[in-house]
């Protein structure tokens, strides 16, 4: 948990010092990466992308991991922004929900599948235990909206809201496997017969 | 809906030649991917996991990305395969969709994000047709479940066959962007909400 809001806050630093050009850059490495796939990016594509000198990639991002590792927090902080103001609109459950879904299914296209690839490539040593931290913030997002809907009566009350929040982000995702794998099956099964709402 | 019984036709026909060496290299290729990532794989590197040598790799595959193609392939028709069994097996639509929900977390635990990024660099040109033809067959084992569950009377008849079965592979899956976005939405919004079952 303090790991994941440091992670969270290290992230709001570098956000911080973001400069037009270097967004320029990350819009132009997604661009790069979803035509040319992660073995063709390189550095000389993304500055003729961005329509900058090379030295100039260089002046932002030490090196193409550098550069990577920039890209998956920038696009992944931005989009938990949206998320976040999503579940912070005044509404049904179910219209937060439906507006949760839309990002989702927009995220996913956006990335084409390859988040998780681009997320090992920009940081090889303990990939698994940085995205966690960056998920971890999404999940108690969504546990802020079940928890809400439970309160609002729209949400079965019997229903887990850590699993359940789980069984959300499921949807066009990733499972969460660090849940006990038996409860994790049992709740998406129970969530896809009977569903989440009252 | 032709070509993607061909596609499935060349794989299996693919498959038929498997010879026990060249399923070492695949899974050792695999195993070597979830290691070093998808920059990290040298045809060397699978060599020495695999236990042979560099040149009987070349025997089985001309190139890294004709080894890529292959093991992407390999995977994907063999867990299709534990999906139809699932899938024809005696029991009710609970049982049967809890056993494909297991599969699907195994599956999503094994590539741990890979996959679509491998894809890519498999095929680079048409990989989303490529991927389309593999998931179709998928797509269509999931609209027979839900048929039967229908049949059955275990499954909510008003509910869209198609899209139901959509819905169950969007769970730790990239959603099928090809249905209409709006109606997608509105039918992952219905199942989470209330489910399936009757």
């Amino acid at each position: 948990m303090g790991s994941s809001f440091l992670i969270y806050f290290t992230i709001v630093t570098v956000e911080a010092r973001a400069a037009p050009k270097r967004e320029a850059i990350l819009e132009a490495t997604i661009r790069v990466l979803r035509n040319r796939g992660l073995s063709g990016l390189k550095v000389e594509e993304v500055a003729r992308e961005a329509e900058v000198g090379k030295g100039t990639v260089y002046l932002y991002f030490r090196h193409k991991q550098d550069l990577l590792k920039a890209l998956v927090e920038h696009h992944t902080l931005s989009y938990y922004r949206k998320v976040e103001e999503a579940i912070n609109r005044c509404g049904t459950f179910r219209e937060r929900l439906a507006e949760v879904l839309r990002l989702r299914v927009a995220w996913v296209e956006e990335w084409r599948g390859l988040w998780a690839a681009v997320a090992r490539e920009a940081q090889p040593k303990d990939t698994t235990g940085w995205l966690k931290g960056m998920h971890e913030h999404y999940q108690h997002l969504l546990e802020k909206l079940v928890q809400e809907g439970k309160a609002r009566g729209e949400v079965r009350a019997e229903l887990d809201t850590c699993l359940t929040a789980a069984s959300i982000a499921a949807l066009a995702c990733n499972p969460q496997l660090e849940f006990p794998r038996e409860a994790y099956l049992e709740h998406l099964l129970e969530v896809l017969l009977k569903g989440v709402a009252l």
